[in-house]
């Protein structure tokens, strides 16, 4: 498995949303990377995990994704990358890129934006990552937890007149003056077409919607070090992604479908 | 803490819903039982894990009761009763009581019954456990997952319009005939109102609603071996009940109060 000369990428989520991720990453790096993503079911959801208990499960992830010797891993849950990036980067020191940072950066080449609404889970709204990093530039920042967002998506309710009022209802005493809404949750990808015709029924026309996965990618096409790894890693040769759960629920297929948009026939079921 | 005579009752659940159950107990067996409570919120909420999982996360929860030494384990979990009761039953010699039964029984006896519709999580009807429980009864049996009312609950918009759509669209299409609703959810009771307002909409003006923790209370006074437990266990002293959990989320006090009803103080978290 390691006699190839691929990039070894691992990818993790409390779930499958970090499949939206995997998607992008997938399309970006296709002939240079070999891809590992966890998904821990057993776990699901984070967002309304403590913060202690996130950091114990993203370090027996990290764990495992070294000893299948990845050489950089994409923490593409944002309530691990909100309270347990900073741990794991400090513990590990294998490359961990959040959806945090990317995020950021992708609004800040933005320029034109002045005032941005974060939207994600308890944990990472509670957690106040993004302020954090939005700090040192001159922008306004709300934020709203929408804790109902994820469960309408693996309920397959994320484009019905419910959705359409839960979103409304979260979304309705927001700034007037927002320009750009950072997708704070890998899930919220699907509900991409709600909440542009919630935002659009509120007034808001001319909005910018960041997604973790997207900028994910952008975030790792720009980085230095990272184009030389590449470079050496470009060799076209075909290689197996990988993808392992930590627990094996039954409605999992359709919704690794949904989220992948295609069937994954390879996965493997751990334990941590 | 052995040295009192009262009965020890172990009481669990993935989270705080089974507060209801604890609650329902605890005003019947006041005087004559201290209560254990755990909430397996590490691993909350168990309606969307495996049944290998949910059988792995009882088994150490019971072992846990029984360092405790206590005489009686309630599931106050549906999905951890559908799936795993059997197994812990089989296992351990401790007397393990489950939602099931009890609820069964609640049915049977009020012989009125015809028709019964079980709303539960998607693990509790995929098991279909309360099928086989009827099994033996000529009653039409008709079951419905409620996958979002828990997370409606946990969100504190359980007497909302987006909750009263919710259940319109789950419980819409229900046989006409029903009589008998068991809330096959610790969580569900706090929708009481919404779903009566919801059936009395859709045409049932006489429905007999069965919760689990009302239900496992009779069950308890009617079982004569534990009736002469308790008569051994009366001593009417006063002994202080003892709350755990595996995490220890944000809104975790707030939650904890809404089952309730009161202030939990003395809350401990641990590690199974």
């Amino acid at each position: 498995m390691t006699g190839n000369n691929n990039l070894r990428i691992g990818i993790f989520d409390s779930g499958l949303g970090g499949l939206t991720v995997f998607k992008s990453l997938s399309s970006s790096f296709r002939n240079q990377a070999t891809f590992f993503y966890l998904g821990d079911l057993a776990h699901l959801p984070y967002g309304d995990k403590s913060k202690d208990a996130i950091i114990k499960y993203s370090h027996q992830i990290v764990g495992f994704f070294i000893n299948k010797k990845v050489d950089i891993i994409i923490v593409a849950c944002n309530s691990a990358s909100s309270v347990a990036l900073d741990y794991l980067q400090k513990f590990f020191s294998t490359p961990i890129i959040g959806t945090i940072i990317p995020s950021v950066q992708e609004v800040i080449g933005k320029k034109s934006s002045k005032s941005v609404a974060i939207i994600g889970t308890d944990t990472t709204i509670n957690s106040q990552a993004y302020n954090q990093a939005f700090l040192n530039y001159q922008l306004k920042i709300h934020s709203i937890a929408c804790p109902l967002f994820v469960p309408i998506v693996e309920e397959g309710w994320e484009n019905t007149d419910i959705a359409h009022q839960i979103a409304t209802k979260y979304l309705s005493n927001i700034s007037s003056d927002i320009d750009t809404i950072i997708l704070a949750c890998t899930h919220y990808p699907m509900l991409l077409d709600t909440l542009k015709a919630v935002f659009n029924k509120l007034g808001y026309h001319k909005l910018t919607f960041i997604e973790s996965g997207k900028a994910i990618a952008n975030h790792l096409y720009n980085n230095k070090t990272l184009q030389l790894e590449l470079q050496n890693h470009s060799n076209l040769i075909q290689s197996r992604d990988e993808f392992y759960v930590t627990d094996n629920p039954h409605q999992f297929n359709e919704l690794a479908n949904k989220f992948l948009g295609e069937e994954i026939n390879n996965i493997q079921l751990i334990s941590l």
